[in-house]
């Protein structure tokens, strides 16, 4: 049952980051196939550099069905087209849900695998915001997350507070359920409020130095 | 007698992918220590990402023809300059039969390994395509085979192929010459008649989203 | 005693490194979660990459400081601003000496884990540069070290001296210090004199063959 709806979680959040990478490859006019590797690479790829820093089996490569979600994800970003973009909030929504899953999937994951707690709270942002910086390689863009958007800084902080739950001695469905709560409701204050991080000034002449 | 004339496409091969990265960096004024690393890159890059994910030994660390193939690649780009863009057909092949063989060489590693073949496929076409992403990558531009060429698509073809034949119970070598002639077909038929994927419309302006 | 001294060297290297780093992506307008991550991907990039080719453990997941001096690192970046620019030449010589140190732990370990020679002076390569190029692609730029700067030449001239001196049957201690000294020299003579690596001329409009 508890696992069940963590798969539907899973699909959902996958879906949602699948479409972000399709829909911004869309707009740099990838053709389907480039969409698709897109959409793939902001699905899994957080994840998968994990699971190679971890020396873990890749996680996805026993287990189809991450490449058949980007595979609807990209049927309905080309059948819907424009009306994907009244989804907006939803998808808005799922792609957080997905997130803070993503992140407890990489903290429990770097704990099992013997890893002390910031080497987990950093896995746990490296699986649910490296997709999204692989994305923007991919489409030759400056990676959105280091320049707008408090995103990488919601899992830290959902990271830290499965830290301190777990410090607290909370059963193990609580710290989930707490850090996965935390990512979501700073990433949605963070967009409703425009939170976001200082920027670094004063180097503007900076660029031709080593 | 057989390895040998495979390693001799493999080596035609390598040529091409390296030729390929170089003489991209040689557009972009790259000098010639960066012009190797791109040639390098492009031609092992794929197969080395298959290794990683596959958890297997990094297929070119025991083995340094790879690097030298690579050292003579870039001295033929120096030397014969200009007339090189003569041979461009003759490149065209050598790096399309490279391709083939890249693809056939992914796919039956990863199924050695153990995985289902549609991961299989998909290593196929990593091995054969992701070298040209990294070389765009690297130097800067958005990857060439998301927007135009119908070349991972030719990968991707082959490696179905290669599973059709694979469950008429075909033998092992049948498969192979297949798999390959398939992967070569569809590129030159491709390049002949401009064949494309479509491209996704209609995104112009969800460059900011998320 | 050594291992001390070896200790702040490379803590040392690694700051140079971060700054490197936290300095482009401040030009970028990054914020400071983003220059954060490319000070530390700078720092631990080619470190990273060479034990994933290595099958090692990663070398920073049990050892906290890494992390740790990156943040001291941006922490000096915006306290100290622009008078950071008067310290241009000792974080230059700060670099280089990191570099040299990157560049010996890369090849030692390397060859720790039963690689040949060239495998090693490529890792040791990989170890001091990559972080670099890393750096330069998570700010959307051309790599630096594929256009200008006779930097990843040193870390090769560095290794190819190491090999020589292994040849002549020196000890560990003088093959790491010619090594780095190697590294050192060339680095600086090279900013001293300009020196450079010849260009690829002669291929500005093979942009979009593949």
């Amino acid at each position: 049952m508890e696992s069940l709806f963590l798969l539907i979680v899973e699909i959902v959040g996958t879906i949602a980051f699948a479409i972000s990478g399709i829909r911004l490859a869309a707009a740099k006019k990838f053709d389907w196939f480039g969409a698709y590797t897109v959409g793939l690479a902001t699905a899994i790829g957080g994840g998968t550099f994990r699971d190679i820093l971890l020396n873990a089996p890749i996680f996805w490569m026993h287990n189809g069905w991450y490449l058949g979600v980007t595979g609807l994800s990209l049927a309905a970003v080309i059948v819907f087209k424009k009306s994907l973009v009244r989804l907006h909030n939803t998808i808005f929504i799922f792609d957080t849900i997905g997130l803070a899953l993503f992140v407890v999937i990489g903290i429990q994951k770097t704990l099992t695998y013997g890893y002390p707690m910031w080497a987990a709270i950093m896995m746990g942002t490296i699986t649910g915001a490296l997709g999204g910086v692989i994305r923007d390689i991919l489409i030759n863009e400056v990676p959105l997350i280091f320049r707008k958007d408090v995103y990488a800084t919601a899992c830290i902080m959902g990271g830290i507070i499965f830290w301190v739950i777990s410090e607290l001695g909370c059963s193990s469905i609580v710290q989930q359920l707490v850090c996965s709560a935390t990512v979501i409701v700073i990433r949605i204050l963070a967009a409703r409020y425009n939170w976001s991080i200082p920027i670094l000034r004063g180097y503007a002449d900076s660029k031709n130095d080593i």
